[in-house]
């Protein structure tokens, strides 16, 4: 799948890529065509012409957002010329794309009322709400340095886990996906400033798809009280395409009222902080896809807004091409499971591929391809990952 | 204090000063002389000369063992001679230090039996053994952008916290400090490498004492289940002199018998694999300073090798700079508490000062030093910081 009506000219996404010719630099993308914008003549100032040549998308994201915006008027003017696209563009078969920016930090927010329910009931037994999670988005520290581009293979994690009464340990038995979308830090901050959640978009420069892979039975083990930890660390897949908060605007809206009112740190004056963006997870095994999940990101009690302000009000300090990320997006109704763990109650409960295969949980060549689509012609294209078998000890 | 006697001739710790007329680049300390070890004739390569320039460690830290041994034995012969360390030392005071490492990631573990049950028993009324903890070092993922040098500011931060029965928003009421060491990383791994138990020296550039510092409130408002976040991301401290493990060797011990056997990835067939180094947390009280803990970080169950083969059991991949942290050093015994959370069962017990100040958790103003010292004049100095009061709204 190309995706490529995801990319039309109301997108104009960011990436990083290279061809057998020239090294990485910044990149969008009009349909199936890639486009070096250090090549166009944008008319804009020398320190956005030297980030466009920089090898990480980090110089840009760091741009004024009005000097941002200008950029992205000129450069869909100039591409609105479909002779400008066939003259400067590549095809997406001819570019390799790359991990956009540098990560410095990593949080996993947990943003899903629903995701938070059924994955206690599936590893408890019932539904339990966490103590803070009425109040303000529950999230962990994620590890930087394990993310990866869509596309990269992800290794089966050994472990440890309880194996009934005993402590087993092996190549992980319960590898999961989840379903989320992570915003990309634009503006940093310095350690001790807080971000007002009015100015929350200035320091979020896009949106990208990311899978935060799961290993159910080490995580479950290793995870009370310091949560989870090994039970992730081993890889977590992001999509190449930063989708700018200009190119979602269209499709702003309203995130569900809140269960109880929030600090005014947390009060959002703002009309339509959130988005609605359809996601869907599938799940591939051999020639067939199997849709396991239809979310919308609309559902999350908790905008990119609220995590920024979050992220911040302890005076914790952002960089550029830190990502804050939803948490598994999940809803109400079977088919609305973001994650295994949800769909199968904790592995108990099996399901059948299209073509009838049985799955509990992911197995060794098995992929996972999450999309992401907002609508008239912007979306997030895929975020897609396979399952390596455990490398021998 | 100026710890002049932990850094004799035995010791030549790695750290990143700059003076007036110089800018960062890497040093070394004898007593209380800096010295920039590119202005010494060491003999070394070309590689090692370039990175005795750079403005953090981690170009040197990433130097194959071998050859930072040559170093090492080079510039304690040259600086043997205390000529040379008239010749080419600046004081102290005139170096300013800098935080050593560019660090990427952070993992605090919980190395320390004493401490989880200690601080089950503050946080829940009993003493608690994390299911997990037996067997393998727990650990979380912190926060590497808030990690600072010793000497700099922490500020009180702001949270939500449970009030009764109310939940509250302000200041955090329960501010601690946490005796911590860490190992800073060297050579580092791909993506689905594990580093074996035997080999894990290899990745250890040295060690640094660490101040987790914690917003107790905060933290046990938010961790069930994922974990600590906004109680820690406020700031972290490190101390500014990375001591080797060349230089701890002749302090080499066995770290305490396991409760249960080890998986075989945790099982070290290494004598010695942990080092008795002497620790110490004081409270700084305008013009007093009161100890508060005297541990033994040969105490902690898990040694820092065990750390690299846990953080990497999972194919999670190291960087250069990485930060693997001990968790509170605590041991059994009423002055043995690595953390006023322990000491004072949870803010319920007040303690006194040296001259008769009533404390529980830190009042603003107040500084925490931690000290900590293997021997033979090879030791870490301090890591100290002082609390600022909270920033208004």
């Amino acid at each position: 799948m190309s995706f490529s009506n995801h990319f039309s000219i109301a997108n104009i996404p960011y990436g990083i890529a290279s061809t057998s010719e020239r090294p990485r630099s910044v990149v969008t993308r009009i349909g199936n065509s890639v486009i070096f914008l250090a090549d166009l003549d944008l008319g804009v100032s020398e320190h956005i012409k030297a980030a466009l040549s920089q090898p990480t998308l980090n110089d840009l994201a760091a741009v004024e957002k009005a000097e941002l915006q200008l950029l992205r008027k000129n450069t869909q003017r100039l591409l609105s010329d479909q002779s400008a696209v066939s003259k400067f563009g590549v095809s997406l078969g001819e570019a390799q794309l790359h991990l956009p920016v540098k990560i410095n930090g990593f949080t996993d927010f947990s943003c899903s009322k629903e995701h938070l329910l059924n994955a206690a009931e599936a590893v408890m037994g019932k539904a339990f709400m966490p103590p803070a999670a009425p109040y303000l988005p529950i999230g962990y520290s994620g590890r930087p340095s394990s993310i990866v581009l869509s596309g990269t293979d992800i290794t089966r994690p050994y472990g440890q886990y309880r194996e009934g009464e005993q402590v087993a340990f092996g190549p992980s038995r319960a590898l999961d996906y989840e379903l989320e979308v992570a915003c990309i830090i634009g503006k940093p901050t310095q350690l001790g400033d807080r971000v007002a959640i009015s100015d929350a978009d200035e320091h979020i420069f896009g949106l990208v798809l990311l899978n935060d892979w799961s290993a159910r039975d080490i995580q479950g083990f290793e995870m009370n009280p310091l949560g989870p930890m090994n039970g992730k660390s081993f890889g977590t897949s992001i999509s190449p395409w930063v989708i700018t908060l200009e190119a979602l605007e269209p499709f702003a809206i309203q995130p569900p009222v809140k269960d109880v009112p929030s600090q005014p740190y947390l009060q959002d004056k703002k009309e339509k902080p959130s988005y609605h963006i359809e996601l869907k997870a599938e799940v591939l095994t051999d020639d067939e896809a199997t849709t396991v999940c239809k979310a919308q990101l609309s559902w999350m009690h908790w905008t990119f807004r609220d995590l920024v302000a979050q992220q911040t009000i302890n005076g914790c300090n952002l960089n550029i091409g830190d990502i804050l990320a939803t948490g598994t997006v999940s809803g109400a109704g079977d088919d609305k499971h973001g994650c295994l763990l949800e769909m199968t109650k904790g592995g108990k409960v099996g399901w059948k591929t299209t073509h009838g295969r049985d799955r509990t949980y992911l197995q060794d060549g098995d992929g996972v391809r999450l999309s992401g689509y907002a609508g008239d012609g912007v979306g997030f294209g895929e975020c897609v990952g396979f399952i390596k078998a455990a490398r021998p000890l």
